[in-house]
């Protein structure tokens, strides 16, 4: 039980997922939360001004969950190709987790990602952007031939929806979904390089 | 009305989507079926000898439908490269048209097709054979680099998942789905011609 004093927002939403996993998107509500942190109501609406503000960041926390490591990716110095191939791995990877390891889970955030079309909008500009970083890298060590990376970095995040996009994870768990992934990864290797 | 002699199963796939889009793909009987063609529920199990039979042959038939103009791209000769933009476009009209013309029968299909994962696999291994029959083409007028054409084909058609599967329908309407998909063409175009 946390006290009023110490309550931070990080314990909300982590009280907030487990509650939500346990009653369920249509039922949880703020009183529950508050219930189980052993808080007033008051005490959680300090930190979030409404449910709809709560619900969306604990769907926020959950889709960024994966974009630290991500980020250090496209950061990193060292050749485009390998970091893009363990970039769109790592994604496919942390999707496929999510998904298999707590299905419950999932199909909940599945239900709020529906209701904040734009906190999904931002979190896909996040993750072109760093693709975009990747092949801007690649065509500087003139490993990737020389093309408008905003386009190009949305097509390869396009092209590989079915490794990360939540709509494709009843086929994740299929045993050629990593012989796909290779193949698909080799086509658009050839894509960047070009001629 | 249909007379019973001159039943055709066309005559009943037809009006079984009628039904199903009225009474919605819970609560549509091959009873309610019979009766809107004026005829027993007999001579509907004459041709169809189940309602899992026919719910399968109507969806079989809906997933058909702009299949006999892909297959004569596929078949046509000519540059590879110009045949398969042109069936990709061609796949990614038909579904958008299906899905924004009329949204009612397209989620009704969406469950029907939920129901029967074989006839899925069916329909997409005959798109993914007619992707590789141009691929080959393309491979043997020199067009695209010689690569094994199976798992090409099917990194094109996975790659495309986003203009041609039902799970990405409420994205078609966007304004940049063009551009998108041309931006997508383009970068698989080249991988598709390697170095």
């Amino acid at each position: 039980m946390a006290t009023d004093n110490a309550l931070t927002a990080e314990q909300i939403l982590s009280t907030a997922e487990d509650v939500l996993r346990r009653f369920g998107p249509a039922k949880a509500t703020v009183v529950d939360i508050a219930r189980a942190l052993g808080v007033s109501h008051g005490s959680v609406y300090r930190h979030f001004p409404s449910k709809a503000a709560l619900r969306e960041a604990v769907t926020q926390r959950w889709l960024d969950r994966a974009h630290d490591e991500l980020a250090a990716i496209a950061a990193e110095p060292g050749p485009a190709a390998e970091r893009l191939h363990r970039w769109l791995a790592t994604l496919f990877a942390a999707k496929r987790q999510k998904a298999l390891e707590d299905p419950e889970l999932f199909a909940t955030y599945m239900v709020l990602v529906g209701e904040v079309s734009g906190t999904v909008e931002e979190h896909v500009d996040t993750l072109v952007a760093q693709i975009r970083q990747i092949v801007e890298d690649g065509v500087r060590r003139g490993e990737f031939r020389d093309a408008p990376a905003g386009p190009v970095a949305r097509s390869v995040f396009l092209a590989t929806a079915h490794f990360h996009d939540p709509a494709h994870a009843a086929e994740w768990s299929r045993p050629a979904a990593r012989d796909d992934f290779e193949a698909l990864w080799s086509l658009l290797l050839e894509g960047l390089r070009g001629r």
